[in-house]
């Protein structure tokens, strides 16, 4: 009479039914996922009932601990100081880590960045950052190491030996509607934040339109969700909720998008995304025990910029994982699409809205991103933004220059892009980007 | 651009948020699982979905047809009559259906019965009725139809090529904790109904301890929604509440459930099953319009137990599926566990409280029946009761005889079957047995 199996179907109907799974259950189930050992269905209905009941404090500190339990672990003592990574939960022309990262390690915070790919109508750092020729985000543990200790910056993927659970569980949830659950969602940034092995965490949540979470609410809840289940795991976390009504910067896409953070490098680039690079990495030198408080970190990133030395970061990093450096000083050579057309304003006006998810849509079905994981990414296509919120614009002026591969994908997204931005008579108040601080 | 594939994520998620599937969706899922085209994951977390947000009567309606035109569906135009059939959700000790079809079928209803087997604590009527040697209840449509059209009576399993969508489903939901959903529960009893061919149907929604539901409120609303969706489908359903918390009659288990059965069509068996058989019965006589009123209806079923027409039309029924008839007459003939345990009371008083839960779980353990769906049951083995809920004891005198085949399994279950009974110093009132009619 012996049980050989494991119990799942009780469990699922545990929390199909709002009770709590002990931590022996959390560990198996997560442990079952990553071997294979459960089968995908049963963990499908597990997932939609924790969307529907949520996880405990307790059941989600033991869930996190089992997905960074389901992998390797990268070791950063050697490193000095406290390591700093960002997280973003994605928004539309968001930049910001390519630019970011380099600023802070030139303050003399190390920045192990692991970055994903594009999924759905947000852009993926990795996918930015390989529009370098040559550049190598693919990096061994070893390799991992050795660019952040030569330089205090890393641009890496992330690495399949790292929470191979939360790879498959999001797998998974990504086919089954199950995304949308504030602590599978924390649980999944966490896990693999901490099997990189940073120390602190600066979260960029999202809110608008644009974002994942359009609701401030439901974003607040995700943030303290994270810097409260970070505090669990011995990871500090600080989570800012932004405004993504409307696209970050003026372009959206891989190459041009890589373009615009090696503009606020050097000193130029679009007003918003200096300004939310100043702010994040500010948050990142206080974190990383380089500035005492915001207005002395702000002043060091943007000394950073003044001095060229985040520019100078990114060249090192790029050249230590085999890009082309000479992209940085001159991005003519990145990947640029063959054909452009620059759509107009139909009347004169103020913008006041620019639809971020519709551009965001808009450039992924041009090509800049994936609506399946399968899709390949074009570098060279884009969306350049002429004109923001709160912009006079008349008549025949420039909106967008629209950069294209193909005619027929251009064709099938030009209304929507057209249609992304409302102009009204009187010029709106812009709200501003950052909301809320959340530690 | 064009999409390809279904987009049943997009449906997994309008569900999960509680908004409504239009019907082409439900048709797509359904027949999409009864392909395979559909991967179960997709399915899994659909049907959690389900059980959060429930289904509106319009989908529950679309539903119900899907599973229907998933397989074939019986014509029995060509038998005379309103055919009438009845189902149970499961109790324990119920072996009602072998003595209620033939009595029914005496007083000039056809009767066209699929039965289940055994699954969880509550027993199955086929696994009851393939206790006789010889009998079969694998029977094609052609088999079905001559034996129904002979006797007016057929007795069967549940044929592959009806609702396989069901079938599959069923199995997804036993596996994934999403068995518990009254849309599903409805729309897979009346899918398997509609399609056996039948007119009317009479429902038994147990209630209590050893039910499936054991909240009557729960039971009410499963009542509702069988009589409301047949009614949709046109199917005729009336649904009796009765009470579920000691099992019924006397015997748990297959063949000894076979022989009480065969007791009640001789004009024997405990008070209890013979009075829940004419009740039952009496629907399914008005139903069938042989009886214009219950009192009418009663007497019909109890004349047919004493002229001994209902032992007839078993027997007629076995003969023609191929069971041994001498078992209606010595029932000593079934078969029977090799060994035989007494359990007594250890105080004297009064049965307060009999687990029909516990005593099913027993018994299930026992080998009567199945914990998986690929496990064996023993016909011989079962349990009988020798004193129920009212009933005074004396200590040392036998509450339970055990028929076992396997020591050990006796040795697990004893103190489970001892402690089913509670025993106190006052007598405790019984509940009726029919609760609540619903139509």
């Amino acid at each position: 009479m012996k049980e050989t199996k494991l119990p799942v179907t009780t469990w699922i109907a545990r929390k199909r039914d709002g009770g709590a799974l002990d931590d022996q259950a959390i560990r198996a189930l997560i442990g079952g996922a990553a071997s294979g050992r459960i089968p995908d269905y049963q963990l499908a209905a597990l997932l939609m009932a924790i969307v529907w009941r949520g996880l405990s404090p307790r059941e989600l500190g033991t869930w996190l601990d089992a997905m960074v339990a389901s992998g390797d672990r990268m070791r950063l003592g050697k490193i000095p100081g406290v390591k700093v990574d960002k997280h973003s939960t994605g928004g539309v022309g968001d930049k910001i880590s390519i630019c970011l990262a380099p600023l802070v390690a030139a303050c003399g915070v190390s920045v192990p960045m692991m970055s994903g790919r594009s999924l759905g109508h947000t852009g993926g750092t990795l996918d930015k950052l390989e529009s370098i020729p040559g550049f190598r985000t693919a990096l061994t543990p070893r390799a991992f190491l050795g660019v952040l200790s030569r330089t205090g910056l890393v641009l890496a993927g992330q690495s399949d030996t790292l929470a191979p659970a939360d790879r498959i569980l999001y797998a998974l949830r990504d086919a089954t509607g199950t995304v949308e659950s504030i602590p599978l969602i924390a649980s999944s940034i966490l896990s693999k934040k901490i099997a990189e092995g940073t120390d602190a965490l600066v979260m960029d949540v999202k809110v608008g339109r644009g974002a994942f979470l359009p609701d401030r609410a439901q974003a607040r809840v995700l943030a303290r969700t994270l810097v409260e289940l970070g505090r669990r795991a011995g990871l500090r976390v600080v989570a800012l909720l932004t405004a993504m009504d409307q696209p970050i910067g003026q372009a959206i896409g891989n190459a041009c998008e890589l373009a615009e953070a090696i503009d606020v490098l050097r000193g130029g680039g679009p007003a918003d995304t200096r300004a939310l690079t100043v702010r994040l990495g500010a948050e990142m030198l206080i974190l990383g025990k380089q500035a005492r408080d915001l207005a002395a970190a702000e002043r060091a990133i943007k000394g950073a910029i003044a001095s060229g030395a985040g520019l100078e970061k990114l060249r090192a990093c790029v050249r230590l994982q085999g890009g082309d450096v000479r992209v940085i000083d001159d991005p003519r050579r990145l990947p640029r699409a063959r054909h452009q057309a620059v759509l107009t304003a139909k009347r004169t006006g103020f913008v006041t809205a620019l639809d971020a998810g519709a551009l965001g849509r808009a450039a992924t079905l041009l090509g800049a991103g994936r609506a399946r994981k399968e899709d390949h990414v074009d570098p060279g296509v884009g969306i350049l933004l002429q004109a923001k919120e709160g912009d006079a614009v008349t008549r025949g002026a420039p909106l967008a220059v629209v950069q294209y591969t193909e005619r027929p994908r251009f064709a099938s997204v030009r209304a929507q892009i057209e249609d992304s931005f409302t102009i009204g008579p009187t010029r709106k108040r812009l709200r501003p980007m950052i909301l809320e601080r959340i530690d």
